[in-house]
């Protein structure tokens, strides 16, 4: 069976600046992929009716959905309307219900419609028009010659809605009867290829399963797309590789939901009823902001110091600066040495600590850029790891945090087990 | 005059997925704009060669100037080079200096060519290869009927060079003689529309800079375009404009090259050999963060503290447990005691505070979410500045370090008088 195809043309001269970029085409391609519909172009043309005529004409060709998005404001150069009537050879029609629609919206906010929305009342004469519940502009639902023209705002708080409420139903009903579903899952500590060789043999066993594996950052995204008659049976296959994949990696997989790693800390530490600090230097307060942009993290998030200088090292965690002097401020007993000052000082159950050379100033043979100290405290036990990170300062600064996170994440699992 | 015109052809499925987006388009047309190209039309493509070929034989006939970006690994599924060829009804030819230029790339980490490689050595009969300094695989320049066809490969960092280093020159040699160069003034504390009625009667006097006022997260950006007959006569019509906007609008000016604040705040301080500490609630480190996201900020930034639990405020920072009994931890008082506290402790010339209700609970009618205040203290003055930031979470908390390193900024400002 082949699978349905989807073009979008977003529509707008602001979208071929250096500034914006088209962002509507990523949420339809994902709602679209969910009723088993596949994108296979994308085309971002500005308020020109020749190229828009001709860029609507190609897709209606080539594909079985045609999206367009933007150009439906009241003023002359939104095009859209008129030139999606000229490409199926169809007039435009007023229609007298969406002119008092658009009255009635501008009434209730206390004002009169200007005359010059009334261009918004007009459609492609036997299109199907779509209630705008954010907007002004209607959007339209044109069926021709065995496509289907779609026609949507371009402001993505009116093409959302609508989409979902007036397009996805129809589309599911005449789809291909499939339906996917995505999970994505979250591995740390493990490279790409390491993770594949892994899994390979699992998921090649799930033919009705897509996967896919994405480095980000630090670490890597397992992407799975199940297809099935209907959204549970692909939830249920998702589910069953998902249980064999953890089986397979264990710690290893931070995430089965896609969450970020500030988050599942968070939630082990809530449901463990314990708390945390850490103590920072090269990474400055990105390991403290990373956690308190979870909303709620005051229940487990204590304090946090961030000594830049060594000075602050001394007198704010207690380091013995002797141990500086000896190792050098990026050292393994320094890391150990904030860490358990951290965790004395604060009374929290976890501290953790990062010191570092983020670059691009700052290395030596021995510890070149890159080279990171996490310290781990608690009331057990401190210990330390000592990374070599790449990337620039921006990269090793993340992956510092991210390493930090990590350590303290599976340290709270084997101390709860 | 026309404007040469240009269309941009991003290839590879990973491009049609609902999580990936061409970004180098936007790079590109930047650079485009600059010599006086206009982007015209912008395509996405998968790895897909009827497709890809429809997409390059339109934009042959439509643009002066065609690139396609992506699609030049080494492995079968990366058409572009055979499907250009055939766009342009042209044959590939294999070319021994270009195998020897990638053989040498791997020997220089050590490693030996695999033979999958020896596809990149191919490039269209007569086009011009484009050498990549970041990666194996060479562009192309292809000279068609009076068109410009530019093969560029996907990754940022290997288009980029390439691009500037070999295209530009080429472009800026058969271009139109007009040449665009921006300029982005960053603005605080100032609404769009107040900016815009202040600056409006200057910038409309330059008929040649075209001027856009842009609103971006807590800062408001400006920005020119001038045209000319060369570079330099646009930078000093720029140059122009923006002495009279700065002698308008005055210290909310932060930046007259597009710098962050982090950055102009750390320039003030390395330039009169100041230090600075920072006392974090709600922001949680992302002050601290963004201060030593810039390299070099050791020099300058000594130290913070992340005081989330009231216990920390008072241990780590002097603050006094009645003020914050009598006055709540979110309160003008506390705020100043931290900033004085932070000061004292640390031995900087400046300390900023921040604390707040970033939400999405903890508000109250009498502080609702997004109350916050950011206290200043150096050796002559302690003082605090009460706002009421709108937006999400993430919004507060990013408005909030903006506020804080912005007073701070202006603070260091006034006392240099």
């Amino acid at each position: 069976m082949n699978r349905p195809t989807a073009e979008i043309i977003a529509i707008g001269s602001e979208l071929l600046t250096p500034t914006k970029t088209d962002t509507n085409s990523l949420w339809l391609t994902e709602r679209l992929n969910e009723v088993g519909i596949e994108v296979k172009l994308k085309t971002v043309v500005g308020d020109d009716p020749e190229r828009l005529e001709e860029a609507v004409r190609d897709a209606l060709k080539r594909a079985d959905v045609i999206i367009t998005t933007g150009g439906l404001g009241p003023t002359e150069d939104d095009v859209t309307r008129k030139i999606v009537a000229r490409s199926v050879g169809l007039e435009l029609e007023f229609r007298q219900d969406l002119e008092d629609g658009i009255r009635a919206r501008f009434k209730s906010f206390g004002r009169e419609m200007p005359e010059i929305n009334r261009r918004q009342a007009y459609i492609v004469k036997g299109a199907e028009a779509l209630a705008n519940s954010n907007g002004t502009a209607p959007g339209m639902l044109v069926s021709t010659d065995g496509r289907l023209l779609v026609v949507l705002p371009g402001p993505p708080r009116e093409l959302k809605p609508m989409f979902s409420d007036h397009v996805i139903p129809v589309l599911a009903a005449s789809g291909s009867g499939v339906v996917f579903r995505k999970r994505v899952l979250k591995v740390s500590g493990l490279g790409e290829s390491a993770i594949d060789e892994a899994i390979a043999p699992i998921y090649k066993t799930f033919q009705d399963i897509t996967t896919g594996i994405l480095f980000n950052k630090s670490e890597v995204e397992v992407h799975l797309t199940a297809q099935a008659s209907t959204g549970d049976a692909a939830d249920a296959r998702n589910d069953e590789l998902v249980k064999l994949v953890v089986a397979k990696l264990g710690d290893a997989v931070f995430s089965t939901e896609g969450e970020e790693m500030e988050s599942v800390v968070g939630r082990l530490l809530r449901e463990r009823g314990e708390t945390l600090a850490v103590a920072e230097s090269c990474t400055g307060g990105l390991i403290g902001s990373r956690i308190t942009e979870v909303a709620g993290s005051s229940e487990y998030f204590l304090e946090g110091v961030v000594t830049y200088a060594n000075s602050a090292k001394v007198r704010m965690l207690g380091v013995d600066e002797g141990l500086i002097a000896k190792h050098g401020a990026v050292s393994q007993e320094v890391a150990e040495a904030m860490a358990a000052g951290m965790l004395s000082s604060s009374g929290a159950d976890y501290a953790v600590s990062v010191t570092g050379i983020a670059g691009p100033g700052g290395g030596s043979e021995e510890k070149p850029v890159g080279t990171v100290f996490v310290g781990y405290a608690d009331i057990e036990s401190v210990r330390s790891t000592r990374l070599q990170l790449p990337g620039d300062r921006y990269l090793i600064r993340w992956r510092a945090s991210q390493a930090a996170l990590d350590i303290l994440r599976r340290q709270i699992l084997r101390r709860s087990r």
